[in-house]
């Protein structure tokens, strides 16, 4: 097998691509597709000041690599879930990153707040995902502001793209789909844009990227995403993959060309942009943002049970 | 396992619907499910005359049974394909069953006029499944205007739709999703409109009932269907149709409610009624309609073929 670029013998086969490569090569091909994906969706330009969401995973350490090696100005912020040892070792490969790199990261601790991803989901029983999805959107949110960024960079890749397409189609989530986009404009002015410069790159390509580049990565998936439909919904999407090479790229891509507009509300029905929180000042669409909600619901849980504890403790 | 309606031994169990029937109550709940689905998108009514395309297969025969035995108007269309031994076994199936309840069949053979399936796809090496397609859509059309039908209903079930929607979406085929609906209206006021009263039917279910009511039908998948992407989309939907009981269900019937609107064309751009084709004389959006100009296409292959073997032969 000898790379398609160079003719040289070649390292990595990509099926979608219909093309192999060295690594030399690959690493080009890599950086080049990244690079495309920022300047075609217009992500952000050599002035920005980009806030990197690392999770000690291969895809946001990899997305951080990339643009800091291609001198884009870059924080990385690390959100610590206080999920167990999984956390732990999260957090100490974004920290050996930074270092290794002499890169700036901002790392916030939920455990400190009383807010760990255990204790929200045992005091509220709310799904741990969807949990974890409203505090990041939160915290991301406030690191931005606070450390000054223009926007929020991510490393959702193609597959998680593309599984998460196929839940939004599933179920016809129109609102969802009509969100589902590489660059996601802020429903606020105090909110910075949020970006995926990894959604055309497979999770395959990223983890070959991470292992060319030497980069220390989490492997291990968090322990609550066992039993996620997304899992479901990406094990079907690499089926069809194996079967038709380049099916997730161009389920996704076609659906930024297509499938998207057909769900984008008409300008007059849009949110407009609503209040401030009256819990954290951040912007909000009811009294208080949906993360305030969230504290408050468990506070009041935490309270109730140690109410119900105590009698029989005391008496 | 009990009957959920009537507490008796349960002889099924229907995992999507969280519920297990006897078989009297299943063949009610079958038949009151395909009922609510002619009532509710107002497919027919009780002095309509319908042609109900027959294959042989089990949904078509299926469906055949319940419309007879619910009192409608059905004439039975066959359309005999040429693909050996399986078209023998296919028609004889469809003529069997007509006998036996005594009900109008009609039957047309495309070898008699040189179209067999097989014979169509060696000349002009189109996939098999769509010439098929195009074959079947003119002779339904034609059938239902000699026989005076009102309608044609095809025995598509759950499964079809749900795989065939995927298959759309995963494509982002936004044309064919805008025509994806239980009944589609005929483009031309000289066409009757198509609907499919199985469409919220399971396989599962069709199978059960044809089984139930001792319907004698070819168990055997078409030959041209081996390696169609149709059959990957429906393992894939079977794994999370296993997984979370119901999808296929909420995915059809989610597109119907929300989905679908998202891919209607404004009035203004629909396309108008278009005029006569000049090959069969039935509406065309071109010169000729699409079986014409395949038709054409298979006439002018199978000359030049004549013509390129007859030198060698006589010269």
């Amino acid at each position: 097998m000898k790379c398609t670029r160079c003719k040289e013998p070649a390292e990595v086969k990509l099926r979608a691509h219909n093309s192999a490569f060295c690594r030399a090569c690959f690493l080009f091909f890599f950086e080049r597709r990244v690079a495309r994906a920022i300047d075609h969706e217009k992500m952000f330009v050599r002035s920005s000041r980009i806030l990197v969401a690392v999770s000690g995973g291969k895809d946001s350490l990899a997305l951080w690599d990339v643009l800091a090696s291609e001198g884009y100005q870059t924080v990385g912020f690390h959100l610590a879930l206080g999920i167990g040892g999984y956390s732990q070792r999260s957090r100490e490969r974004c920290e050996s990153f930074a270092e290794k790199h002499g890169l700036e990261l901002s790392v916030h601790a939920l455990a400190d707040e009383g807010l760990a991803i255990p204790e929200i989901v045992s005091a509220t029983r709310r799904p741990a995902c969807s949990a974890c999805g409203t505090i990041k959107r939160h915290y991301f949110d406030a690191a931005a502001l606070e450390l000054g960024c223009d926007v929020i960079a991510t490393g959702h890749n193609l597959d998680d793209e593309a599984a998460r397409l196929l839940g939004n189609v599933l179920h016809w989530q129109t609102e969802y789909l009509a969100r589902q986009k590489p660059v996601i404009q802020p429903r606020h002015e105090k909110f910075v844009r949020k970006v995926k410069p990894l959604y055309l790159t497979s999770e395959f390509e990223t983890a070959t990227y991470a292992f060319m580049k030497r980069i220390d990565y989490v492997v291990e998936e968090c322990p609550n995403a066992v039993g996620a439909s997304q899992l479901d919904y990406k094990a079907v999407l690499d089926r069809l993959e194996n079967t038709s090479p380049g099916t997730k790229a161009g389920f996704v891509r076609d659906f930024m060309v297509r499938g998207s507009r057909a769900f984008e509300a008409p300008a007059t029905e849009r949110a407009d942009t609503g209040g401030t929180c009256a819990g954290c000042g951040m912007p909000a669409f009811g009294t208080l943002c949906s993360f305030c909600s969230l504290r408050a619901e468990v506070d009041r849980k935490l309270a109730l049970r140690t109410r119900s504890v105590s009698p029989a403790v005391t008496e």
